[in-house]
C-alpha cells in the first residue's frame, strides 16, 4: 500500500531531523511492502521567508490531502530573527496553531517516558523514579485560552488585553473519549487535571469527563487541581498513566513532563482528531544554534514516525520495530551529544539515523 | 509599639500551626517591647460552619482594620467534606480570594529555598543543586483568570462554559514594580514569565513589564515562555532569583517550584498590597489528615510571620532573628515527621514551636 505523507521540516534543526527519520520510513517500507511518497510543504519561518505568511491555503490543503503529516520543528530565536519583529499572528509559531486548527486536530498525544539506557538524564533523584516511569498527556488542543476571541484596547489612556477560555461540552467529550481509548490500551487509569475552584470552564470540564467516565467502567477516573498535578510530577511521576487536561495547563505540564524524564530530544508527539489524518512532532523545538552541524538527536522525530505507523496507518509491527530498533542503538552505546554520558559512543544525527536504518 | 494582627486560624491543622507562630511572636515582642495583639476571624470552613459563608463581610472588615493578617489554611477534603457539596462561591477556598480581592493584595510572594539542612527532601539530584537555590516568585494575585468574568449557559442543548483573562497596564505595572523593589535588595534579576507567542494579556504583560525595567537599570529584566519555565524550574533552579508572572501562571509554577525545593512545610508566602497591612500564610495545605495530632509542621507559619515582622511592621532584625532560630533548631537535628530523616530527633508541631522559641 502507498501512504502519502506531507512532509513539513521547517526550520532550525527540522529538516535534518525529518531526513533521518524519513530514511527509516523508507527502510520500514522496503521490508514490509509499504510504500510511502513525500510532499514538502512549507510552514513557519521558511514559509515566511518564501511566501510571506508562516502557512499559505494552499500548504494547509496538502497537508488536508494527505494521509499523515511529519513535522520537523518551526521558530527561530526570539531575539535574532526578523520574523518576530513581525505581528504575532504572522509569526513561525501562527503556522503552528494554524494546521493544528485547519486539519481539526484536537488531541494532543505526548508520552513522558523514562529510557532504562538514559536515567542517568533525569533530574530526578533515583529513588523517585525506580522502576522507571511511563505516562502520556494528552492535551486538548484546538480550544481555549489559544483559540478564544481576543483583544487590546485602551480606554481612558489605560491599554487593556483580554483573552477568552471557552469549553463547550463537545469539545471536552471527544477529548475525553481519546483519553479514555489510550488509557485503555494502557494501565487504564485517568486523571484529568483542571482548576475547577476557580474556573467555570473546568468545572464544566470535570462533570463532562465524569459522564465519559460512565462509559469507560474499566478505566479509573480521578481529578487532580493544576497546581497539584504541577507538583506531582516532580515529586512522584510514576503515579500517572494518562494525564488529561485543557490546552494551556497540557501547553505547562506536557513540557515539565518531558523535562522531568530528562531526555527532550527523545520524546515525541502526536496530534489526532476524527480522521487517520494525524500530525507528528517531536516534543522539542527548532534549536537554531546547532542547525546544519549534524549535532541534533534524531530520535524523537524517529520515535514519531514509529506514532505515525501506529495511529494513522494501524502498522504496530511496523511501529514495534522501530521502537526496539531505537532500543538496540541505546544499549549498544551510541548517543548524540545531547543525551551523552561518559563510556558512550558519541554520534552525529546522519549516523545515528544510519544506526538505526541498520538495526532494522 | 503595639501591632493588631488579624488571625485566621482556618481550617485543618490551620489552628495548632497559627498557634506555635503567635508563641514565636509574643516572645519576639517580650525580647524587643513590641506588643502584639490578635483578634480572631473566621474564614473557610469554619466560618461555613458558623456563619453559613466562607468569608463574612464584618470578618474582612475586621481584617481591614488589622495592622496585618496571619492565616493558617482553609478547606478540608474535597471528597469527604460537605463544603465541597456547595456551589463554588460559597466554599472554603472563595473565602481565601475574597480576602485577597478585599484588602487589594495583589502581589503574592513566595519564596522558593533549598535549606541546606533539608538537602536531602530535594527531588532533584545533588549535581543541579550543589550551592543550594534561593529565588521567589512574584504572581500577581488579583487579577487574570481569577477574577475575570464567567458564564456557564447552554445554547442548543450544548452546555459551554466561558472564563476571561484581563489584565490592564495598571494591575501590570504595580505588581512589575513590586518585583523589581524585591530584586533590588535581592540577586537583581526579573524573569517575567508569560505566554505572549499566543496571548494578548502576555503580550501587554511583556510590554509593561519592558517600560518598568527602565526605571529599574540596575536590575537585569529577562523574559521566559511559560512552559520553558515550567521546565527550567526542573533542570535549572539556580538560575531563577525574581520569577514575576501572572495569576494563573504563577498558581501552577510557584507550586512547582516549592516541590522542588522538597520542603514545601518549610515555605512561607506573603500578599502584599499598596498599603503595609500584609496576608501571611504558609504554602502549604490544611492537611486535614493529620489536623490535630501535633504532627504539622509550623515552621513554614513561623516564615510567615518573619515574612510578616519584616515588609508589614519593617522590624528586620526581629525577622532575622526568628529566621536564625529555626535554622538552629534544624541544625541541631530536630525535624518535624513531613522533613524527618535518619539520624534526626522527631519532633511534634507544639515542641518544634517550644524549640523556636527558646533559640530566641
Ligand atoms: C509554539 C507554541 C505556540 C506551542 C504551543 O504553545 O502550543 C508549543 O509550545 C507547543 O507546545 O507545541
Ligand atoms: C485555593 C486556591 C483557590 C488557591 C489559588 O489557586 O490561588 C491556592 O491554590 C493558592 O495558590 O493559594
Amino acid at each position: 500500500m502507498n501512504y502519502k505523507i506531507a512532509l513539513i521540516p521547517g526550520d532550525g534543526i527540522g529538516p535534518e531531523i525529518v531526513r533521518e527519520a524519513t530514511k527509516v520510513l523508507d527502510k520500514i517500507g522496503e521490508l514490509h511492502g509499504h510504500s510511502f511518497s513525500y510532499t514538502e510543504v512549507l510552514m513557519g519561518g521558511i514559509s515566511i521567508d518564501k511566501t510571506g505568511v508562516p502557512l499559505t491555503e494552499e500548504a494547509l490543503n496538502t497537508a488536508k490531502a494527505s494521509d499523515s503529516v511529519l513535522l520537523g520543528a518551526v521558530g527561530g530565536n526570539v531575539g535574532q530573527s526578523n520574523w518576530y519583529t513581525l505581528p504575532p499572528n504572522l509569526r513561525p509559531e501562527a503556522g503552528l496553531l494554524a494546521i493544528r486548527k485547519g486539519l481539526n486536530l484536537y488531541a494532543n498525544i505526548r508520552p513522558a517516558v523514562l529510557f532504562d539506557e538514559l536515567k542517568g538524564a533525569c533530574p530526578l533523584k533515583d529513588e523517585l523514579i525506580e522502576g522507571g516511569f511511563d505516562f502520556v498527556v494528552m492535551r486538548e488542543l484546538t480550544g481555549g485560552l489559544y483559540f478564544g476571541e481576543r483583544h487590546t484596547t485602551t480606554e481612558n489612556g489605560i491599554r487593556k488585553a483580554t483573552d477568552t477560555l471557552t469549553y463547550d461540552e463537545v469539545e471536552i467529550r471527544r477529548i475525553a473519549k481519546w483519553a479514555f481509548e489510550i488509557a485503555r490500551k494502557r494501565n487504564k487509569k485517568v486523571c484529568s487535571v483542571d482548576k475547577a475552584n476557580v474556573l467555570d470552564s473546568s468545572r464544566l470540564w470535570r462533570n463532562v469527563v465524569k459522564e465519559v467516565a460512565k462509559e469507560y467502567e474499566d478505566v479509573e477516573l480521578s481529578d487532580m487541581l493544576v497546581d497539584n498535578c504541577a507538583m506531582q510530577l516532580v515529586k512522584d511521576p510514576k503515579q500517572f498513566d494518562v494525564i488529561l487536561t485543557e490546552n494551556m495547563f497540557g501547553d505547562i505540564l506536557s513540557d515539565e513532563a518531558s523535562m522531568v524524564t530528562g531526555s527532550i530530544g527523545m520524546l515525541a508527539s502526536a496530534s489526532l482528531g476524527d480522521t487517520k489524518l494525524g500530525l507528528y512532532e517531536p516534543s522539542h523545538g527548532s534549536a537554531p544554534d546547532i542547525a546544519g552541524q549534524n549535532k541534533a538527536n534524531p530520535i524523537a522525530t524517529i520515535l514519531s514516525v514509529a506514532m505515525m505507523l501506529r495511529y494513522s496507518f494501524d502498522l504496530e509491527v511496523e511501529a514495534d520495530k522501530i521502537e526496539a530498533a531505537i532500543k538496540s542503538v541505546l544499549q549498544k552505546g551510541y548517543r548524540t551529544i545531547d543525551i551523552m554520558s561518559e563510556g558512550k559512543t558519541l554520534v552525529g544525527t546522519i549516523e545515528m539515523g544510519d544506526l538505526i536504518v541498520n538495526e532494522l
